[in-house]
């Protein structure tokens, strides 16, 4: 038996959440509060580790924050004035404990602890040049590799080291570090991952993956960190650096349309808008004659709102969402996808009851889903489903941070859309256009090209993608080429 | 430190769900998957009594369901074609295992499982004359009775003796009895809360407290038990009857305004929709001019819905729900309340800011998270905040299976709309009238009055209170006559 | 997988352990601390009660003490400055934490707590009479009878109606209860089991099953409780009633053989003692030709030590006991219970290399045990392998607190001792006489009768089984007449 | 609160247990079962990884082995046909999970699993020496330090690299590793540890720390591992080879005294026999004029039973062992420490009573146990209580492999004979002299000196200590000089 991660069903997921925080009292407990806001970018494991007056001390466990912080001893072992914390997606085989970060290495002459969102594409090269030369890894986890650069570098320096480190490193990142004097965070110089700073005080700043969770501590929004930059955060307050120059913002497209929570605003588009404009774009792209609109509780409820104000169709609330998450039992998958589905969702007859229902949803990554859900909706009554989808068409594997190295499961990637509309049950089926995505983010404001990785989409990647290249081998994709550093 | 119900700012908390099955395998696994649609109506202790062969089984725990069973094992050791299983709402100082139901007793000549949503008014007066007959109570649980009365019947068999403590009691309940032979499903004489019949083959009936529990193991729905009524599965199928003829519907309001999940539909009308109605007789009762109307997540939904579609004024997603739910740590208590709202709810600043806001929300009982709610739209830059409830001001506890028993803690018994208003820091609050909630609701094809209990607004209660009427001894209350049995 | 209990290859198991304590501060700490000098009583569950100025508190589980109280929280919640707990034996199908004592009810005008160790023979009469009266039993125990009992009498007072109580019950039981106001001790008519009253200071007293709770929390002995009594420590001290004159001591032998602890006085007599006492008899008795005597650790190390000094033959450790408790794990009952014998005892080669045995053990009950010993001390180089068994041949059930109420599983009454010397492997097999055990316990101090029940031996039962009298229907057995009330 | 571990009050604790198993279907239960016989070396954590087909994988956690395999699953997962596993007394501040052995690290070409009984003496030097290299440790283990040492060989086959890391350390060690393709078991050069192989079949191995193990599981005792061999086990059968000539067996003396389980044999000599004939020689050297003798239970009863064969002065049962193990509670320590006493130990007063008693104990550490039991002795009788301690006064700390790195805690080491006495209040107070010692244990069947470490209480190291000669500095101590690898 497993517990069922909300996004089971939908096998995309995120792969963490980091958050940190430096000078205040309780930090841990803020720092809690902090990874709950951002608990839905990892469930499957949390850890904090706190510095109270240059001592590190750490808990990590498997699960959602409270299962592992359930004895209240454990937030309290963790003492002093500063945090990092971090909620993990596992991916498959690497499900131990070895693997929950931050990671805490003890150095003879330092402490350090160390939190990762991200992916680095040339990470298995590394591994092995470092096992080459006599490291010892424990985790199956990538992140362990920036300690070992960090520690083999010759430079002077802790900054000076980490810098070195950075620059090795190749893929999506959001390093978060804590030293006994001060927190780190870094990003990569595509900024793939939403990375921002808080303030709650003169002299207290807060690190964290999404703006969200700065609202649930009410610290103040300072800026995002940008690619390629170092900040620190320590007694003498917010320190910003870079690590390199060249740099260019491909911020994660799948940020925006269904990983970030609506109430983030990332690189100052709030998620919630964007989704909203994803909608409205694609009711001017894909029109139907339909008499209400539905959304697929919650993520797509914010491009069910765009859709139905541009097209006039009124929203609906066809499908309920139950808020308790719970467990299916052990029975064959398919069965046990279905019931899942049931379990997290219900539709309403009555409001679906002979009714032509545009159904709307952010993406279709395997298709499972989609189809139990419209046949629940015509369980229910609906008379047509037409689904719209509020980004284009998934294809294409990431390597930046999200949990689809593949492009096997994607049903897009291997089926028409006739073929999938006919698979899912649909009477029609039409996604957002790349254009129309672009457009709704919009991010023109920052720079000259879109600011955005959409490869998912159309095989362009911004970087080359090293030990991943034989996954995309067949496929007609263009690697952008590597920034210098 | 205690474990956050959803509810808890809301003080006002359903008292229990209850659901059965008969003659279907995996009895026990059903009825979690329909405790789990029913686990909003109460999530402090769960417990499922299985039936092999007349032999029956016990588990139950504190805490919700997935807690209760976490370990699979308790499932697998319930086995038999037949179960009824509860999820309870714990009051205050009854929180032992020894509270949670179904209560299971053995007798010598045959074993009886127990489950109850309700309240029994009478409780105190019965319980003090069994025990001065010498009955023994090992809960401080009202759902004890019952069995006593049961077993003191000096009729002939279990049914003409199940009916006769029907009779002896008072108050709301729908109780569900398993005996080695069959289940029992029981509603009083006035239905104050909901209870349904389901099908899931021509020989296997489900009762549930709500339909969402019939949809989520797609079970048909049969009909509604009636007031009165004492219905019967077995091997011979469904049996209607009644204990009682004199019956008067009167459901309890708050079921469609705030305990029932949307996608139940009781009495024939569907909850989601009948918010909806709400919503849009609250906009037609009381418009404001504004930019946007905004909800709160997730018991308002629908009827912001209505009050936009009503008003013409966009809906926006100005507040965020979390969708884990988590613990606050020992800290003064006002604090954690808040600490409690902003871990429950985000607003969204990009979405409110300079915005005129109208606030939807489904009711107001102690008035503490509307303050901090309204203070979380005002910090995320709203210019105005009109408060907006889709339901009359709550003025009377109640007393038929909710916990709100006195009116010490209704903020709108104690206080005026106007100093209501201040003290939540709107800048204007309106109710829905009673007579808008009646329409909304409109039970009328049920007969000739409302079929609805209204007490909490009117205090017109349709029948004795018994041994809580000094909770009501200076306020000015009606109550209908006992309906004689 | 089961945890195995230290005795389950011994299938005879005490089915209790009580302990209560009034008039000091940490009550409830005091009671862990006894009982856990209990706990080879009971090993299944234990609880605690406390009464904090006339209010009871309860904490009970399934498992050893220290898995009940693991959350230190547990006894912390148990305030007040009195207490009473019990350990649990749990015989088979009575598993639940519903059975798991003291349990505690809540009358409309006191609470009562209730701990019970013993066996009521006349039980199932009772309890069906009860019901017949519209009582309900929510336990599968026995005990509950006793709370029906008190509260259908129709005395003025408790303590009235207890004593009333109190001459309806048969067979053996030491009966704790905790009121509101104080503390009461009964014991049988025959005093079949332990129970004993100490003192902590000139107000506090304590009850507890053995003297060695009592030495555990350095607290004085004063008496024994004695048949027929009923004592009651309050705030006026301690005072001894009595609800029956007409007693005669019949202490069960098997407390001295195999369930007290070493450390304990029962009755004037030390159990080591005693036991040293049954090894010296056993020697002058059924004396062999040997180089070493080895006892099967720990409860045959006293009778061995009797054996070696009365013979003069050496008193060597053949035999070491692993002192952690482990599980086995799902195997066939048989390599089970093999590996359960390997996993407790082991044998020491070098002590036992080509030596002849006598291996002293207390009791055989079904025989297994006996046979992996002997088997292993072959194994480590024994030449021969003489049984002496401190105790005589074990024939008939017990009925009066011990979980072996048929003769089925009782290997010597259903082989000749040639057969079960074959069974076991054993070179010789002699038993201790029933008059070497009179001899050895020595309670002539007593009165004119032995003192003892040795009906597991004679068949000869001090009193009437009632409900159990089919269980000895075809063997030779006697009853004594009941004593008058 | 803590768990209390059997020996805290003596503070002298072994540091390890490690087992392992090579071909033979449910590896993982017989290393569940061969670790339970080596629970005394360790209660504070556990852990096995099995080897399926040279896939390896790990289960670990804080606790009693019982605890740590609570969840059957957690054994279930450990598939294969060989498994190495470790019990682990954790050192302060080492307690955390991340400590727990087996250590498992995954190579790109390899998976290799580590278990280690003992302590590295240079461990702090090649530490930082490896860290200066860019070695990153993650647990404060020393273990940890042969991996990053075999990794950075420069040899051709993973057995040169061991072979070549085995002669970089210093101290006391049997190491035990396994790789997909086999287990490897390694013992210092003075052979500190006890380790042994044992058979089950003929291509069955087995690996432990004592025989105790073997006789668990069934193995035949093969041979003893000998001091600087390195001993493989895999499909081939068992290979001995040794990476190191020069070596002098120097068995930790404590091993015969109080570690080891009596039913162990340790090259060649049995430890019931040692301790029985180290009570002989002490009543030689001591005598006393005494009624009886009275062994501490458990460790003190081979000792006392030579002491009173020798003496003729009888054998008495005066202490009992509680055989729970339970906790005390937060208490100031005094008190705490005098409560776990009484819970462990209680004294028959029966037995006591006016008698001359010798109490026989293996050690004095640092003499709290023993106040307290004398103490105990007193208030039950006891009229003399005569002190013989089956040891010699142990006065310098280990380095060895056993936590007592200082003597600023050994009472031996700090006040004279006659003080100490006077502190436990005994009556009077001798040892067994370290020549008795030696000849009671008895190795000269293995060379030419003793065979035995008597550091402790002649301060006569065989071995430099290395990063420990600051905790020996102002004291009267010999090293020997290093053996040339």
């Amino acid at each position: 038996m497993e517990i069922e991660s909300l996004s089971e069903n939908k096998s995309l997921n995120e792969e963490c959440g980091i958050f940190g925080v430096w000078n205040v009292p309780d930090a841990a407990q803020l720092t809690f509060y902090g990874l709950h806001a951002l608990q839905h970018r990892g469930q499957e494991g949390a850890g904090i580790v706190s510095n109270n007056n240059g001592q590190l001390w750490q808990e990590r466990g498997l699960g959602l924050l409270s299962k592992v912080f359930a004895d209240p001893q454990k937030l309290a072992n963790l003492t002093g004035k500063a945090a990092i914390g971090h909620v993990r997606y596992a991916t498959a085989g690497s499900n131990g404990v070895e693997n929950i970060q931050p990671f805490m290495v003890n150095f003879n002459d330092m402490q350090v602890a160390l939190g990762h969102n991200g992916n680095i594409t040339n990470a298995k090269t590394l591994r092995k040049q470092l096992e080459d030369e006599g490291a010892i890894f424990q985790s199956s986890s990538d992140t362990e590799i920036l300690l070992h650069l960090i520690r083999r570098s010759k430079k002077a320096t802790f900054e000076e080291q980490l810098k070195e480190a950075l620059n090795q490193v190749r893929g999506g990142f959001a390093f978060l570090l804590m030293t006994p004097d001060g927190i780190y965070g870094a990003l990569d110089p595509h900024g793939f991952r939403p990375f921002v700073i808080g303030k709650l005080a003169d002299d207290s700043y807060v690190f964290a993956s999404e703006t969200a969770a700065l609202n649930a501590i009410n610290a103040e929004f300072v800026r995002d960190v940008e690619p390629g930059e170092l900040v620190k955060i320590d007694d003498h307050g917010m320190k910003i650096d870079h690590y390199t120059d060249n740099t260019e913002l491909a911020i994660d497209s799948m940020e925006y349309v269904y990983f970030a929570r609506p109430d983030s605003t990332i690189c100052g588009v709030n998620v919630h808008q964007a989704r909203e404009r994803m909608g409205k774009n694609l009711a001017k792209e894909k029109p139907v004659a339909a008499d209400i609109v539905v959304g697929v509780p919650n993520s797509s409820l914010s491009a069910t709102l765009g859709y139905s104000q541009q097209s006039g169709i009124p929203n609906e609330m066809g499908l309920i969402k139950n808020q308790y998450i719970a467990r299916t039992f052990i029975e064959p998958t398919q069965e046990r996808r279905e019931k899942a589905v049931r379990m997290k969702l219900s539709a309403v007859s009555s409001v679906l009851q002979d009714q032509r229902v545009v159904l709307v949803d952010d993406s279709i990554v395997r298709g499972t889903t989609s189809k139990y859900i419209i046949q629940m909706l015509r369980e229910a009554g609906a008379k047509e489903v037409h689904v719209r989808i509020a980004s284009p068409a998934f294809k294409y594997p990431s390597f930046y941070g999200v949990d689809m190295q593949t492009s096997k499961e994607l049903i897009a990637a291997n089926f028409t859309k006739d073929e999938i509309k006919a698979k899912i049950g649909a009477d029609s089926l039409e996604y957002l256009s790349t254009d129309g995505l672009i457009a709704a983010i919009d991010l023109k404001h920052r720079g000259a090209g879109t600011g955005l990785t959409t490869a998912y989409f159309d095989g362009n990647y911004p970087s080359p993608v090293y030990d991943y290249e034989k996954e995309v081998a067949n496929q007609a994709v263009t690697f952008q080429p590597e920034l210098k550093n």
